[in-house]
């Protein structure tokens, strides 16, 4: 086995940082110059969120983490390196003074890539410093985009790397102030500003504006994919032809707009077309809706933006009356819930009993309130049997039969039916009633008690078949 | 129980369409007026589209759909109606003559909604109209975003309608051209314009830039809150303070920038105070990395954007060596498998002994490409025992021992174990294996009975406990 590659970093605070957790997390070994004495305490507080974050990412593990050392100075930190990474303030001076150094210090064939959002190569380079671009984003530890602009054999040296950690490097093809994203960035924060200042919207409002809406749409295709749907079956000509004048009219106080040209409109059709011309608009459609469906569902397990408003929602929704079982789950099955096989996987039928646990657990008063005061059932077995194949969209309810109900014990019997009726699988439930604080098994609140015992007498003597 | 509230629908389409289909699924009868043949076809492919991912979003099912009736003519379509939409094409004419037919036909007490993106309430009401601007994005049935503009009673009689079929209604404190988000996607396309035009990037390196990185922030909380954890504890101030003097950079071509004011810097500061003082910027850090775990997970499973970059990344990580049984899942547990009681829930024990299965299968040839070929194992019984909580972070291996492999009978025994060997769980899970295109049991290949054979006598006579 070969030793730990080796990422110098020079300048911490939360780029530098980031990127520094970045490495470690993926077994480099990373070496770091920064003269702020609170270096060593700000890059811990990055790495402490990263060890939090990124490993959950992955349905695999990282390798081990490689080693952190804080340098006295830039030659310690860069003997050996395979990758310089630079994130000090952004002052040309000082990029200048850092760079010239670097060059000298770092071994040649080190790839030095800068975090500068400000500058271009060439102004980096001015003095013959040997040093690209490589911008992150914030946090560096999970998001993937890196911008790379320079020079090329430089740029086609850092990409394996950055492949290797986890990133997507976005080779820039002419250099330009701001590289690409943060030129759009600039162009919405300044519109906001207007609105801020103007009294059209609080700073609250215009977030909503864009985590209830468009920011959905671009984490998971961008601007152009999107809008090449808004056009339809048409395409992207239809959709620019479309919405090409509204350029024209007088939507913010920003007035220099490139000339609506039919060449114009050629190339970006075009480039379109290339993009994403191998799958019909039906085909984007279904895949922009599977995303934003997984991606709102995942924001409802926090409660942020969108998610918040789906709990909001569901809360109205009712669940069926009881007959002879008490119904506790009634759903429809979400594209996220299949797999390869083309059905449900057999995880979620398990999820199904636990809601349909949840929902018995609210009818005897061991409910959300119950929980918070810490107490509540811990699962110690399940058996699941599966009869039947579900697939997305699929409507099921759930029914459930108390089999066990006495002391610190209770088992449930879970029939998960089809619209029609029938029986699509069951899961048998065995709990332990639990003190929160302790972890240990303990004896319900008498309320929680009575009402179980009211199920258990009601549903004695029924077949658990 | 009440009758069916009833929307009109004037304009199908995209936008009409989405509207229809989220009051129709949300129990609400919907009648169309559009005098386009194809109005009824076009509707009737959002509803698929619709009707396939709204209502996988809920963990309850949503109301019996309510009827959908074409119309001849306006006044049929918005007789008795609680809600009109009009989503006719954007010229300011022919809204005026639907907005004198609707204001004469429509309920005194019915909320009049106009789609429009390009006009404001004062120039749709010129003529004395009845309504106001409720602007959808697309697609409407699934996106919350309702931005109100016009006459505040009118937005407050809209904003329970909207709340009751799961939008966030988002009321505009002064109309101005192009409402809100608009406004930014207009900036945004602009500079996109500029981008292709002038050969920096193509629409695709454009969408990546924005997918693989702010997107995926501004999904979640948007771009003040973002900066704002952005300024760290120094807060917004310092954030504005530091970013500030970027504005007066030569960035774009689009020059007319606010003057900034310390009063600006104020407005602003205090606002995100309001917005997001209750939260540290520590939480805040966390909040926005479990979001964005959460949403580039879903994206990992249908291999967009973000998606497909953890998924290329992960092919890289191994698997430890098997010792006495093969290792087949080694991983962290992400913060989206635990549950209101601070531990994994029960659903993800299962998940584990699917992944377990599937790392099973691949050993003994059983692969993504044997199973692209028709042939799979189907789960018929799962027996989970819970032995020890699992936390997020915590890193597990499962180990996977074969009890049974003959003949189309597959029984495996996943030993979930923490990083320190003790076991956590146990799943015990008896499969049959099946040709996928009749959906029944089959014997497998002959190559993969004979690896399951040897697998088999490998651990026959080793403990099942």
């Amino acid at each position: 086995m070969s030793a730990a590659k080796k990422a110098a970093i020079i300048g911490g605070g939360v780029i530098g940082g980031g990127w520094a957790a970045r490495f470690m997390l993926n077994g480099w070994d990373v070496s770091v110059f920064d003269p702020d004495p609170e270096a060593s305490r700000k890059i811990g507080e990055v790495l402490d969120n990263a060890r939090r974050a990124l490993p959950g990412l992955y349905d695999r593990a990282l390798p081990p983490e490689g080693s952190l050392t804080f340098c006295e100075n830039m030659a310690e930190a860069v003997a050996d390196a395979d990758w310089v990474q630079e994130s000090v303030p952004e002052r040309l001076d000082l990029k200048h003074r850092v760079h010239a150094e670097l060059t000298r210090l770092a071994p040649a064939t080190a790839v030095i890539g800068s975090s500068t959002s400000g500058f271009k190569p060439s102004e980096l380079t001015q003095q013959g410093a040997r040093v690209i671009v490589a911008h992150p984003f914030n946090p560096v530890y999970l998001l993937p985009l890196i911008e790379l602009v320079g020079d090329a054999d430089h740029c086609a040296l850092a990409e394996p790397t950055l492949h290797e950690i986890g990133l997507y490097p976005l080779t820039v093809r002419k250099e330009i102030d701001a590289h690409i994203a943060d030129r759009l960035l600039e162009a919405v924060w300044r519109e906001c500003l207007w609105l801020v200042k103007d009294g059209i919207a609080t700073t609250s409002e215009i977030d909503e504006a864009i985590r209830m809406g468009f920011g959905l749409r671009w984490a998971q295709m961008g601007i152009f994919e999107t809008y090449r749907i808004a056009g339809g079956e048409a395409g992207m000509k239809h959709f620019m032809e479309q919405f090409g004048p509204a350029l024209e009219w007088p939507w913010t106080k920003l007035m220099d707009v490139p000339e609506y040209t039919p060449e114009l409109v050629d190339l970006i059709a075009g480039q379109s077309d290339a993009q994403s011309g191998h799958m019909s608009i039906r085909e984007l459609e279904r895949l922009r809706d599977d995303n934003l469906v997984g991606m709102m569902r995942a924001l409802k397990k926090t409660g942020s933006g969108a998610g918040a408003v789906i709990t909001a929602h569901e809360a109205q929704l009712t669940l069926p009356d009881a007959t002879d079982l008490p119904v506790t789950v009634h759903r429809a099955i979400p594209q996220s819930w299949t797999d390869y096989n083309g059905h449900m996987n057999e995880t979620h039928y398990v999820e199904l009993g636990s809601q349909a646990t949840d929902g018995f657990m609210a009818l005897i008063g061991a409910d959300a309130e119950y929980i918070a005061g810490g107490q509540s059932y811990f699962t110690t077995e399940n058996t699941v049997r599966y009869l039947s194949e579900l697939h997305a969209g699929d409507v099921v309810r759930v029914t459930t039969q108390v089999l066990v109900g006495e002391g610190k014990k209770m088992q449930l019997l879970h029939r998960i039916m089809r619209a029609d009726g029938t029986l699509a699988a069951t899961v048998k439930s065995f709990m332990l009633h639990v003190d929160l604080g302790a972890r240990r098994s303990s004896l319900p609140a008498e309320a929680v008690a009575e009402r179980l015992a009211q199920y258990t007498q009601a549903h004695a003597g029924m077949s658990a078949e």
